[in-house]
């Protein structure tokens, strides 16, 4: 599946040290500008000023705001695709299922990404969002991901075979963006306790009928 | 529990037809405008410009751009509530669950509405949205309505009683919003079908156990 056909960052302060860092500190300011005031609501002007910059200074390194946005994006998006390639994922069925805790449980104490993430998919539905393409082919790519797996289970047998796993991946993306949603709202709604239930609920419902005696 | 504590809009131009049917033009106008903008970049002028009005001429109606925002809110908000008030709903259970997937079908044609309230709920994480409070107790006020009905099912021996109740009222929610958020980017992603899914797992995992023989 292509990735996001982005404007690309092109690498004027590219792999030096000192580059890297500067580049590191504005994606950073960024996630809490954006968290906070969203892609439309967030100036290059705040975002300097989070990374103790001029503008120019971040203009040096990305050629506008749309290209910190898109950065920015791409950056979260690698760091959960580096997560799903670990072993446990590929071995499909309730070991992928549960491998999917542990991404809940780390995004449970990374609220400031959590919530730039809500504050730009919320954006970003609209057509007229230059992240737009980016959500559409990021949501359709983990749904294949995730569609997979659970297929997996059912190639092993685990899963029942009379299941659409097309619907319960798109439960199951929908159940994690929905928690967010609610926990960024009020602090007592944890995330991986809920998430947790959907697992068990998913675990008894998928489970494969015994075969039938004689 | 109390109703947002939004700004209120004085009544200036109040049960005159023509002044209600101006005020409903101008907050179908700031649906749509607010769908693909969002609050934030949504103008006044943009608002006027839809319902064919000065800006003047909106500012008659509600004295700020967060006034027609508070009040598109709590209508959307009068319209939901107002079903869940129906029949079915109070027997709580299984019939209260099933009447949520007609609120799901009727937010299936939809769409503008939808993404007006997916776009608004993404800015209005942030505690500096002027929707903040808002959606911290619209979703507090659904998830007490969800946990009742529920609860009723157990009560009636219909639900198994070692369950949270309010885990599956987050649970529910969730799968709403997030099921909105993958439809708005993918029309293909169409919601009744998997909400339908969801409910099928739920009375299967909320069944109550058959009572011991003997």
């Amino acid at each position: 599946m292509p990735r996001p056909s982005a404007p690309s960052t092109p690498p004027r302060a590219s792999a030096t040290g000192r580059g890297a860092r500067t580049r590191a500190a504005i994606l950073e300011a960024a996630t809490r500008v954006f968290a906070v005031h969203g892609y439309r609501g967030g100036s290059l002007a705040a975002i300097a000023g989070e990374a103790e910059l001029t503008q120019p200074g971040v203009l040096h390194h990305f050629p506008s705001k749309e290209h910190v946005l898109m950065a920015v994006l791409q950056e979260r998006d690698r760091e959960n695709v580096k997560q799903l390639r670990s072993g446990p994922w590929h071995d499909g069925g309730v070991t992928a299922l549960r491998t999917l805790l542990g991404l809940v449980e780390d995004n449970a104490i990374a609220r400031e990404r959590v919530q730039m993430f809500t504050a730009l998919v919320g954006e970003g539905v609209s057509a007229a969002h230059p992240a737009h393409d980016f959500f559409v082919e990021r949501y359709a790519h983990l749904r294949y991901q995730l569609i997979r797996a659970l297929q997996r289970g059912q190639d092993a047998g685990e899963f029942r075979s009379d299941v659409d796993m097309a619907m319960i991946a798109s439960l199951v993306l929908a159940a994690m963006d929905g928690l967010q949603i609610q926990w960024l709202l009020d602090d007592e709604e944890t995330m991986p306790p809920r998430f947790a239930v959907l697992l068990d609920m998913l675990v008894t419902y998928l489970a494969a009928e015994p075969p039938a005696p004689g």
